[in-house]
């Protein structure tokens, strides 16, 4: 199901520079029980992106009527949002007046098992190392090719996820997850402001961090540092926490820390 | 007018992973009096670009057979291609069964004064900097916001063209073109293997040197190097080449190497 500029459509112009430069932006949205989780923070994220691309902010009243409208009567659903900047001709350069191209899109939900939560994840290592550049590290923009090739190495489906690092060896985040990882009971997660996507759930988990008195630091951290780790666990808005247990061979546990933080966004219905 | 996949349209799918992540490849072929200036140079780049992607190698008879019939008659005009890893579900990992996309269009040839040509461009220096990633660095991919961002960076229609610098302060290329500078009736041209575009007209001009005798050189460039150059000069597949007569205050002239090399860009009709 979905809705491209207000309408029931499946198709978009073939002129849309979201495909000829991947110029724009998405979100994706858990959705339970009809309720479209963390909006106001998948919101201002969206906002912060087209502020930094220079694409003219939608309408959010009108994109909040038109996720609800698709996601309405939805259990469990993942709401993807696209912004692109419009169609035009030829060329990097915009055109004077951007007509920005509005996709909201509702999918299935993926099936992860149990386990994934209960007993945590088996993580490999991508060789597909991330790009610096730190105009775009953050924001979750349309050019994702290098997460493309990094999820493209492995077909395993007992592990969901690969950690990847940056040009340097720094450990960054996931494929579709970030990373926090707990030392001498302390939480740490990898800075982003060269690399890497600002995650939604990242942000909620640094605020539940400091409610429930745990430092949190956001750094540079060495895979060795995180091989190293007592917790190490991976997150998002659709998984929101999931223990690692196992990095390429490395054995963790799930640990107290992460079950505290995950039951802390179970019971606040984050 | 556009082929999609063969057939006239104007539309793709909302679905399509150029779309989602920039997933995909293009190219863009001159056409003077319906010829396809540097066809086999093209195809034999999009064939490395979808290898390095993993994405299925187009029919090439094929989509010259589609590029012949929609530049059918034409002058001068600018052929796009662009290949994609097609439609699929939400989520970076690739189908099982990809079918990629396959769009060829074609463009009104851009009118760029004859100066352009004779007495050279000004150039000014982007601030938006390329980011580092030797997996994608000479693909000519559509992950392209870090040229979007710098084209957005000016509007004088005077100044054609702006120097894109990467992380470290080298210079890589322009935003649609590549550099060549002269240095002691030697050619230098920026190393492309962290950063930049591999443009056709730079490798045919590697090779002009040479049969010309012109010592020509792939190193890192400094701002400071280019802009004491004896000439400088910006090249594609379709301006070939333009001389540079101003980078950001610093005068140059239009010089005797940047000419040869450009009369033999025409006399061989490449």
């Amino acid at each position: 199901m979905m809705l491209i500029n207000g309408k029931p459509a499946e198709q978009i112009s073939a002129q849309d520079r979201g495909l000829h430069y991947g110029d724009g932006l998405f979100e994706t949205i858990a959705v339970k029980n009809g309720v479209l989780l963390l909006w106001d923070r998948h919101m201002l994220r969206l906002n912060s992106g087209c502020s930094k691309l220079g694409i003219p902010q939608p309408d959010y009243p009108l994109l909040r009527a038109e996720a609800q409208q698709i996601c309405d009567g939805a259990e469990q659903a993942v709401l993807k949002i696209i912004i692109t900047r419009g169609s035009a001709g030829r060329g990097y350069r915009a055109p004077i007046n951007v007509i920005p191209t509005r996709i909201v899109a509702r999918y299935s939900w993926p099936e992860w098992p149990q386990r994934c939560w209960q007993e945590g994840v088996y993580v490999r290592i991508c060789q597909t190392r991330l790009g610096i550049n730190p105009l775009l590290a953050g924001i979750k923009h349309l050019n994702r090719l290098e997460q493309v090739l990094a999820r493209s190495e492995w077909d395993d489906p007992d592990i969901p996820e690969g950690l990847m690092l940056d040009q340097t060896g720094n450990v960054i985040e996931a494929t579709q997850s970030n990373l926090f990882i707990v030392n001498g009971g302390r939480l740490l997660t990898p800075d982003l402001s060269s690399s890497g996507v600002a995650g939604i759930m990242r942000a909620c988990i640094i605020e539940i961090a400091a409610k429930l008195s745990i430092p949190c630091t956001v750094t540079r951290l060495t895979l060795a540092e995180v091989q190293a780790a007592e917790e190490v666990f991976l997150c998002n808005s659709l998984i929101a926490v999931w223990p690692v247990r196992e990095i390429a061979g490395t054995v963790l546990k799930p640990g107290p820390i992460t079950a505290l933080i995950y039951e802390h966004i179970q019971s606040h219905s984050i």
